[in-house]
């Protein structure tokens, strides 16, 4: 298919979950290898909870031997990687209030949002900031200039959960069941370790 | 650790399942990745029903958005690593007799095993031979050169059934989980994806 019409130059669809360390890596990642081929990302915060309801799976730690290696694999991969990363005291943890922090900024400034989603995966993988915790989320957001207070009475509110709600079932709607989960032209590539492949497709229009 | 001494040139470990369309992509390439580093390879057939059982986990096929996002990505991942691949119609299967074959040709000469492991796993996920069956098995020995009979009276044996089960038990003790599981150094790398890692690993004596 290397020859095949270049395709119009959508979005690609970047989901992650804040507690996901794939996910960081990837979103250290995804915007500068879709520019080298003239694409923007829509990133997408997501919940690994709703997908382990439908797939019966669960937390990485918890899987015996699979834990283990995956908690090595996890810091192997961020200097694979090149990125800094410290183990968080507290991991996985529940991401909703940064989930919806991003996209309620979204919805306003994707610009925006990208600089709070960078901070506080960074917060959590690097700086071991328990980014569960509002005040943290509130926090980071402060420091990337947005206004605590409204974002505080944003996440008290019903409609922002509603919202998350929904693009967390629109995701999983569309076969989304990890963290990174990245979708170029309705083809859906799984894990940080896929992005080589993601970095074909888009330079091949798929292969 | 780019300046660490090298270590001895000990051969690097890969676990394999003959039912593992990952684990067929890994054994197409391991010995010339190895080489390119002067390390050979010690192939060690397993069996990933042993793994389910201490994981909790199960055969990719039957998970939830899981299976059928993997079902695409195995043969999209044949193309990325340019190898040929159909999906079999019998997936997944029991691959003990594979397993036991491969073994004992081991034991007594690993460049006739090699061509074995290779032969089946061709037959398996190109020529969709169901190699569960027996006689499969055998054909595909005397394919590379095997005496068909003595093959078929070792099969019939108990030693190489407990050769065999030892042979996976070790595997679990060594934290072996899932096909392909490559051991450099005592460092340990799942999957068919972290390739470019054991390359990196066996090139810079870790990183």
């Amino acid at each position: 298919m290397t020859d095949a019409p270049k395709k119009p130059a959508a979005p690609v669809d970047f989901y992650f979950d804040f507690s996901s360390p794939y996910g960081y890596f990837a979103a250290e990642k995804i915007d500068a290898l879709a520019a080298r081929h003239g694409r923007t990302v829509h990133w997408h915060p997501f919940l690994l909870g709703a997908t382990f309801k439908v797939t019966g799976l669960g937390p990485l730690p918890g899987i015996p031997l699979k834990g283990a290696y995956s908690m090595h694999d996890i810091e192997r991969s961020a200097r694979f990687f090149g990125l800094p990363y410290r183990q968080p005291s507290t991991f996985p943890i529940p991401t909703q209030h940064a989930a919806r922090a991003f996209l309620w900024l979204n919805d306003r400034s994707p610009e925006k949002a990208r600089a709070f989603g960078l901070a506080a995966y960074r917060a959590y993988f690097v700086d071991d900031v328990n980014i569960s915790d509002l005040g943290a989320v509130l926090d980071i957001a402060a420091g990337v200039g947005i206004d605590r207070d409204v974002l505080s009475a944003v996440l008290a509110g019903t409609e922002i959960k509603a919202r998350l709600a929904a693009e967390v079932d629109l995701g999983l709607a569309r076969g989304v069941f990890g963290s990174p989960f990245i979708i170029v032209d309705g083809e859906a590539f799984w894990g940080a370790d896929r992005l080589p492949q993601v970095e074909r497709w888009l330079a091949e229009g798929g292969f």
